[in-house]
């Protein structure tokens, strides 16, 4: 199974305190901790040409990771319509915290995609509310972070075809954080934490929870289907 | 309430077959038995500034109603982005037949909202498989009709919210022909019937369900979310 | 529209301090609003014979209100099961609070329905998270009520159909608070606020939400569906 | 992962037609096939004592196979009881053809699970609707199959969490085919083909459906849920 990981990667160039907790950036944690779960891990950023995301790395990607935050419109058009197009075709998407506001996830959702939000230090407990999910194995009833971004309802999403976590935050608010789609042939697993400003990707529950996510979203499908003009498969009687 | 029925009315000013069985237009027959039910009921097409879809027309929809089918691609990007927007703000939407392929429709489901199709008089059959929906308000176990057009599965919509009608043809192919789906404050239902050619649109029972998805569509929505940096609602600690 | 309000009536008869805030019942508090909003009402208790359920009772029933907590047991089978059917056969079920330990919540979700709870006058924030739904009108982002029991997840129910409220409690849980269901022809709310010892059902906001619950559950439907041995609908071709 | 098939065992000893087809059993063909599927298999059937459903058995059940039909009445209560419970602390199900009746799936579904049928030797097609889905790995866009039982709508199942496949019958009905339930920790796969006098079992992609849905109702599950009454995580504030 081949998984990259993409990054915005502008925070830890630009601010001392994410650099410090991501030196090599986050992308750097999250691929490192899934190599160590086995998968074999590329990564690609949004200042490389073509944004790392070239057909051919796109071609050796069972699931993509996406975080990104402050450059969702540096993306281009043609590369977010490539992306959304790979999970329509069976591609895995993990969508991280503030990737809900990605061109990718955006397009994908067909909502806005909006939420409330707050840097204040609010603590974090994502509560398990579907125990029956793959994605939550060996995760016990709940993770508790000490320190993240607040995201509040009314978190603008379909409805997801499962609902698996649901924080609640120290100020008073509740959140859907992780949460499947199926679009097209693909999996995807939005999931809530990891601001850049917290080492959230060092806590290994959360690592677990990624990982399983991945395994998730690779699971194997059937055979493409095929779309148009069809001839019956049974007579079809004249009519007047 | 009220509705305004779009149509792209096209096939009816260029094919006699068509003209025949709509002489002043789907719209027009749709907007009839939709205001003999009691809405408030306009049209606008295509050809019209605007697409007929002005501020002004939207701002009096409740729901919007859209047939469209050779002519999608001229619909303008800037008027499909704002029958989006109006639909998550809660104007309900109702898609027929070819509009599955609507740059509406299919930037609202974010998938390619492809399928199979056929145009050989199959006979088709809805079933109802979900008679506790207000849609299926006085339908009996299914709908036939004489001719259609074929669709079938794949179709390629995220899973719905609900399915309501499941259609039979005789050519040996199933389709998830009624289908909700919600995005922020609004509802969408998907109802396949209706080819161009085939008086489908006249036949009460497709009247009725039509009606009834209309008056589902409608309903009340709590008061609009607010979104964006939020103060807490409760003390936060101070961490270390 | 018809409704019947079904309570255990117990702890206001044993218990001062909650006879101090519904001296006639929480059956009869909660007919009162509904009737004030126009609806039929009618109310029904353990005690009475058949618990007040009697075929001429539940014939006059479009939807069914049950509040029950300590006796749940003392519900007989027989009736348990008749409110079943009833439901599967289109009657609207809005299941308060404790009712969802009730035989029938059981027997129409087929889990333990169980969960986390204390009484601890905890606060709870219940936020809208399908402002979508027509259960949410005229209801803010969120309601809250000063006091309450906690009920946490994991909340033992299958996936509901719709979830429309998620609460935030003080004591750091979240809960699944307002979640739709349909079985059969029948449609179920769940809503969770009520404890016995707070006057949440004299909060207006409560009351809007249960009224809402109570129009949505009683919505038309199609005719019964047949089941059993059924003759073809189209020629059968003879096979070796 | 251990798997127990369990079968009612009875046409194949009264029916020679159905002794031809299995000699050993519907049970034996099953366990077989998932046995080279590499799977650790035992079987159970209805005239063992406990109906081969020990106590001891299902500790080593990860997923329990059920095929009944005759027969669903003789299985006791407390038996049926049992393995429900299992299915719910995490034990996957797969429930084949007439076990839609079962009392294991009655009331783990809450409803009827009525539907309409036929022996007339129809045709069936089994369509994929979820192309995503690992159920449907290795699969083509359909399964034909050339006589079967017909089983058609309306199915009286709650919504499923995912709907997998759609029968075509060519005597005009469809079907929800293959359909999934979560239920506590548990996974359900309901999968419609196996009238037991048509060599359905013996088939290679049935046979492929049903080992991927064993494969997909194991799947590893977070911790137990704990219930009850529970001290806050968070200080609660004294109130009036």
């Amino acid at each position: 199974m081949k998984i990259t990981v993409w990054n915005e990667f502008r925070h830890e160039q630009e601010n001392p305190i994410v650099e410090a907790i991501y030196p090599k950036g986050i992308h750097h944690t999250i691929a490192r901790f899934l190599t160590e779960a086995g998968f074999k891990t590329q990564t690609a950023t949004l200042d490389q040409p073509e944004h790392g995301l070239t057909n051919e790395v796109l071609d050796k990607t069972d699931v993509l990771v996406w975080w990104g935050h402050k450059a969702h419109e540096e993306v281009e058009e043609a590369i977010a319509e490539q992306v959304k197009t790979r999970v329509l075709e069976g591609m895995g998407l993990i969508v991280l915290h503030s990737g809900h506001f990605s061109k990718v996830f955006k397009k994908l959702m067909g909502t806005t995609c909006d939420l409330k939000w707050r840097e204040a230090d609010d603590k974090e407990r994502l509560w398990v509310v579907d125990p029956s999910h793959s994605i939550t194995e060996g995760v016990g009833e709940y993770v508790e972070l000490e320190k993240e971004e607040m995201y509040g309802e009314h978190f603008d999403i379909p409805a997801p075809d499962e609902l698996v976590f649901v924080s609640w935050f120290e100020g008073g608010e509740v959140f859907r954080s992780g949460a499947t789609f199926k679009r097209g042939q693909g999996k995807i697993f939005y999931f809530r934490p990891g601001h850049e400003t917290y080492p959230t990707y060092h806590n290994q529950e959360i690592q677990r929870i990624i990982t399983n996510g991945v395994k998730w979203a690779a699971s194997p499908k059937s055979k493409k289907p095929t779309y148009g003009n069809k001839q019956p498969l049974e007579e079809i009687s004249k009519k007047g």
